[in-house]
């Protein structure tokens, strides 16, 4: 396949991604949204693994998640029930999920569900645990967090699933390219974006309040807690979208990123299902909160980077000039590493803009070629975990360049 | 007065402008708001002219504003009233009222109340006329414009103030600060604090539909249609924040600017109520709406510059990038323009920050002294009205000199 035909393959593949239209349909526990899902499995971050390869924060968390369904009263419990094979660590993507830092999803846990109109496609992503520092997904588990899930599964989710329904569901694309305009990135900052959602759902709350339900303004609460909410919406309409391309023949287009424990791995458009692997990225420029030092940070996976597979998060840095304040870094640095990002890239989005670059698409669409080519990796921000578990900050993170380098090879060999 | 004495004076009038605590506090019709109006007042933008030097759209607003106030049926009737005597057009400041453009305001019309919780001061600013451009401000009086005026009479005044009484009040500076974070520069793109600001009302408005209170979602739409709501607000506690230094002995900051359709003044702390008059600014770029000329542009005054006195809009545009789509410009001119703003300033705001220049407080206490050795003066955004009335684009403006040398000599002569 010469490159001129790549080039025409992926020009189709990003037409293809341009017609996602992912609207927030429903929010419903993960047992009753995902396909697939049953009571003892634990869908986690990352691409395949072995039980044994999962360490720290995200074998904590794993664990966590068996003693929060109720399956296991300790952690030895529930490590022999995986053991045996009676409850299944299954990577979330397998299931049209995506997980945040550790991406523990349960049966139990509310999911939101977001569909691709045009395609019909639905991908699922657990909601935000709430403005505490101690969650499950940065590898903690304990009465405080058990009580918080309990509270996302019994009023927030129920509450947010009425909210969204009445709304006739929520479409995401213009939230986020609003969002774009005021300040947010969709992935480290998602302020603006979260308020804007809010806002949206604001009729549906008002007639939900004069039906006389309770606590709207808790939900409402919890939408702005720690301005993270949205996140989680973004993270399930990047995936809905990119799955436009999975499997799309001859492009050269990541269609999925995603990191473990133990590795970061991508998915290649003409590729199919297979995970290319390579080893975690690393640290570029971090902010951590108060007390804390470098040596404090952990890797416990996240699939947060598949905003940045659409265009989003490291690829709109420019966009989010705040960021500096939360992860470190200068303005002229994140509109460096912005730029660079578009010499990695197939195309530029035409809905999503960057202000500061004269309303520029955000770079859109990585090409395995270009990233081997050039050298330059996708750069990525990142929720920091410690190693005593919870969340100690936020950094940019430069992906390795092994998997872009074995999914070339691999697309050599497939389209000779 | 040594230079070494008047920069302490400022630091001190500086320091008292960093004290105010600006809270919005109630909607109320400007009869019942403001100290000194009467059913005969008609007040309006600029420093204190002659009726016969109104021309154009500021002149047909006054006419429109009486005849809205049912005292004359054609302009006729109204031309003859003021004429007699009987009714009086007066400068919003002096009442304590900051107009936009024409700055109309009359006896009926609501009025934002802001009051200084610090000095008990309180100013005021009539309400955004909606998302239609044609506007009384905007210099046309018509069958839709009355119906719209009415409408805000009627039904967002009360619900407004409603709301703001049940939310105890609304404090205006974090909404600016977190807006500035948000795209906003709080003159020509209110986008964010818009929202932000029905955000924090979000709980009062769930409260008085809980009270079975009608057309909430009437109150929230118009919030937020147009994103220009919150600018009236910005007025109002830039006008509040600057009037503490209001006769301030020995200062040479300015402590008011305006425009009325023939001329720019500003008034400066030192010198009390005297305004110091040059020629209207001109154009430095600007944004059309489709189908208009640079021609069709026609200056029908505006204190809406009152937030560029207090920091905001074109002091600090290089918060608000998305604003090239709307005034034009680019990114680098609108960081060149607002750098240059610190070279007139006595200090930077220690609340109101912008993220691009690394969270650098916005140029803050506009020195005379300073504008007339430099040369630079004052840039401004402004919303554009056609000679056929209505609003028709927005524009960066650059204030006269002339003014500034006026009162720096005044303040020599005042102060020997």
């Amino acid at each position: 396949m010469t490159h001129q035909q790549i080039d025409e393959n992926n020009a189709k593949a990003i037409e293809t991604l341009l017609t996602a239209k992912p609207i927030l349909i429903d929010v419903l526990p993960a047992i009753n949204a995902i396909p697939g899902m049953t009571r003892h499995t634990i869908l986690t971050s990352g691409a395949p693994m072995n039980w044994g390869n999962y360490t720290g924060g995200q074998r904590k968390a794993i664990i966590g998640g068996i003693m929060h369904e109720r399956l296991a009263n300790t952690a030895e419990e529930a490590d022999a029930l995986i053991r045996s094979g009676i409850v299944k660590v299954l990577p979330c993507q397998s299931l049209g999920c995506v997980g945040s830092l550790a991406g523990v999803t349960t049966a139990s846990m509310p999911v939101l569900v977001v569909r691709d109109a045009e395609s019909g496609n639905q991908a699922y992503c657990s909601l935000f645990e709430g403005k505490v520092t101690a969650r499950l997904n940065y590898g903690v588990y304990n009465e405080q967090v058990e009580s918080n899930l309990r509270y996302l599964e019994n009023v927030i989710g129920p509450l947010l699933s009425e909210a969204i329904k009445t709304a006739g569901g929520i479409e995401l694309a213009p939230i986020i390219k609003r969002a774009l305009h005021m300040g947010d990135e969709l992935h480290s900052r998602n302020t603006a974006a979260s308020i804007l959602f809010n806002q949206q759902l604001f009729p549906s709350l008002l007639a939900l309040e004069r039906r006389g339900m309770a606590k709207i303004d808790e939900l409402a609460d919890y939408i702005l807690s720690g301005d993270y909410f949205f996140l989680r919406a973004a993270m399930a309409c990047a995936k809905v979208t990119m799955d436009r391309i999975k499997g799309f023949s001859g492009s050269t287009l990541v269609s999925s990123m995603t990191l473990s424990c133990r590795d970061f791995s991508i998915q290649v458009a003409g590729l199919g299902e297979q995970w290319f692997r390579g080893p975690l990225p690393h640290l570029d420029s971090f902010g951590l909160f108060p007390g804390y030092t470098r040596e404090d940070i952990e890797i416990m996976g996240g699939e947060s980077v598949i905003t940045e597979t659409a265009g989003l998060g490291g690829f709109a840095q420019a966009a989010a000039f705040p960021l500096q304040s939360y992860q470190g870094g200068t303005p002229q640095q994140m509109i460096e590493k912005n730029l660079r990002m578009y010499l990695i890239t197939a195309s530029e989005h035409q809905n999503f803009k960057i202000p500061f670059l004269q309303y520029r698409g955000v770079p859109f669409g990585i090409d395995i070629r270009k990233v081997v080519e050039t050298g330059i990796t996708p750069m990525m921000n990142i929720g920091l975990a410690g190693r005593g578990g919870g969340q100690i900050g936020a950094g940019s993170f430069v992906a390795p360049i092994e998997p872009f380098k074995l999914a070339l090879e691999a697309f050599a060999n497939r389209y000779k």
